[in-house]
């Protein structure tokens, strides 16, 4: 049977269609009976008048349960009283296709667990399915400017021999007679490819953290989007290139799914104005504590009420919704960020916040062995060929130019597009220290 | 410095430009000193004639080792007689940015597994190198099918709480308290999406089999490129998607890499005819055992040879690269695949063999769920609601719609596509059972 979406319907009426769907509600009175269907492209109403005994019809849709799959074949009408579209379908055959147990173990009252547990039911509903609309047309928006900038689009390697990042925040994993570990992220692998002659890499992938951490933007699985440019001449190059790929992002996103956001979520997709602002952690610190931020004087970074705030601060002054932070202590980064040629307590890195939230680390890298290899020793770290971190330095001993690049959480984006209240709703299945499942 | 490509100077000729790249070649004569110079687009001489003493860019030239990074500055000379376009650069200025070390630890004569040690050096050469602009083709060319068909870009999770599919072959994660599992594959969780509402599903992304292969074909983390299609009528649905997926892909990858390809590789990209050649495995059986195939008469399924001998006598009967293979016998399935109408014991399932290698399964999915939870059983699983499956199961309890799907392996297409000797070059990191490095 050809099917027929929902959405396509206004420009059938007076045509008999079969539409594909899901029992979203159920009125069925003495006289009429009602059945709104939904597709992934909208609800209907479908209407049946009640006939005498042998209505088969009527046998069927007193039988339905709510959420059942169900095709339905009947004559489009137009009919300005129906609140949907002003359309409606009378039907002449409706088939169960799958039914729905009656009783669902969900409704939109249910708390936020239990949600989790019976995902697939609550993404049935359209807002929710939404995000992963909007999540289509962002990696779409991302990769069209990665291949006009002359990215390579790469898979890097999830399972690594050694845990070389960080050894405490990563997951192991039984490999035959050995131990493997989850990447934290591409960045190792990534800068290889830059050392391979790969001019510009682009990679969005799932990224491991082992971190017990219980926040509204922490999950120990998510999706990286990773860029890594070599040949720049400065951490610039990769801001600049990060703007261009939100720029293009929230404009689509605008275009495509504004009025949708704003209707279901109350967000309104602000397209912003390029160049994003940009403070050292200088000025940022002294702006914050201006306003009351870390009161003791001592803290180094940021953390999120100081993001927060600082976010508050930029809108309030300029209408911005985004803004790098740049030039952070080396001793809040890790070893392979460049320091400044002006400073070398500082490096040419930033972070991202937009909406109060950090979406993104970045950095120009060192690309000199021998500095870099001061560096890790600087932070205690096992510099020896043989060590952790040997595979990764060999990278810089044959001819690697300089370079740098970018971590987005995709998550972190979704939710502050929509304005989700949590990262678990912006993911397909959310992974947490305590949730594995479903 | 603005940096010039490579592949941009025959548009140059007389200006003042700057290359950035590699020391490909070091030829120094006592008059004249050539350096060719690589970057991702292409590579191009730059020539130097010896001044007297204190002549700063000798020394520079004769301190250079091979695979340095370099940027060199100088005039674009158009010159007949050398041969990497007819063009030469006559510099002005050499800076070394990052020098190799002296004695690389790889030749062209290396054998493969030191070649893999190295990989960023094997990478350097152009046709390695042209893998992964192939890749990225193939990807976009993929998404695009998949826009234009409706598809949800989708990331499931890599982490699951269950084994499920097959225990044997399945990784096991420390994750806090408790034990977590690599995904075999996107198989469940797409399924899942399906339940959803999500009426298609697209996702690339890894994929981990703990198997102790050593083929040319198999690797224990590779890219899984995934499709669902929800109210399919029939398996065909699923076909004919993919033929219109790879048939773009091939016609995207020869327009683009085509010439590349064959001189690199030896390789002709044929962009196939629609529809494929079918078969089902009956009557592909039978044509097998006409050839010789299987005297022993035993087998249910294809063994690699039975595939390449198959692809051959179908090339050789239709001049077709490619073959679906269908109605897989219930046995050697998996009891998620739908059985055929008109004979329980087949599915409709099919396998995609390209050059005589298996590149797809796929299938039309049992979506009921009192048959699921039969097939189940008959194989000897465990359907209880509390066991492995009840979290998978429960996503049928709740109008699941008809649907079927496929999985592809990208890095066997790219195999195939470029005419590669081994999966292990098709892909940038390879992992194998003894292999997590580099």
């Amino acid at each position: 049977m050809v099917r027929t979406l929902v959405g396509e319907l206004a420009s059938a009426v007076d045509a008999t269609v079969t539409v594909k769907g899901w029992v979203n509600t159920l009125r069925l009175q003495s006289t009429m009976q009602f059945v709104v269907v939904r597709d992934h492209t909208g609800t209907v109403q479908v209407t049946h008048r009640r006939g005498g005994d042998g209505d088969r019809l009527d046998e069927i849709l007193r039988g339905l349960t709510p959420e059942s799959a169900v095709e339905v074949t009947g004559k489009v009408v137009a009919n300005p009283v129906v609140k949907l579209g002003g359309l409606e379908i009378v039907p002449e055959r409706v088939e169960v296709v799958s039914a729905a147990e009656p009783g669902l173990p969900i409704t939109a009252e249910t708390g936020p667990e239990q949600r989790l547990n019976w995902r697939f039911l609550d993404l049935r509903r359209p807002e929710r399915r939404l995000v992963f609309e909007v999540q289509t047309t962002v990696e779409q928006a991302m990769r069209e400017v990665a291949a006009e900038e002359g990215c390579i689009e790469l898979h890097t390697p999830k399972l690594m021999g050694t845990a070389s990042e960080s050894g405490a925040e990563v997951f192991e994993v039984g490999y035959f007679e050995r131990t493997a570990y989850l990447a934290q992220s591409p960045q190792f692998y990534k800068q290889m490819a830059i050392a391979a002659g790969i001019d510009r890499v682009f990679e969005i992938g799932p990224v491991f953290r082992a971190e017990p951490s219980f926040t509204s933007r922490h999950a120990t699985e998510f999706t990286g989007v990773d860029v890594e440019l070599a040949w720049i001449d400065s951490v610039e190059d990769v801001m600049s290139f990060e703007e261009r790929m939100l720029h293009r992002v929230l404009e689509r996103v605008a275009e495509r799914h504004g009025e949708q956001i704003e209707r279901h979520w109350g967000t309104r997709v602000v397209v912003p104005e390029l160049p994003f602002p940009r403070l050292t952690m200088a000025e940022a610190t002294a702006k914050l504590r201006a306003a009351g931020w870390d009161r003791e004087g001592v803290r180094e970074d940021l953390d999120p009420e100081g993001e927060r705030l600082l976010s508050a601060l930029v809108a309030e002054e300029t209408g911005h919704e985004f803004v790098f932070l740049t030039r952070f202590p080396a001793s809040v980064r890790p070893f392979y960020h460049l320091r400044a040629a002006d400073d070398p307590t500082v490096t040419d890195s930033f972070d991202l916040l937009w909406k109060g939230v950090e979406i993104t680390t970045g950095a120009q890298r060192e690309h000199r062995h021998e500095r870099l290899v001061a560096q890790a020793r600087e932070k205690g770290m096992d510099a020896s060929p043989e060590g952790p971190l040997g595979r990764y330095l060999d990278c810089f001993r044959y001819g690697m130019p300089p370079h740098g690049g970018l971590g987005l959480g995709l998550g972190r984006v979704l939710m502050l597009a929509l304005g989700l209240p949590s990262i678990r709703d912006a993911v397909f299945l959310f992974r947490g220290p305590n949730r594995l499942e479903p």
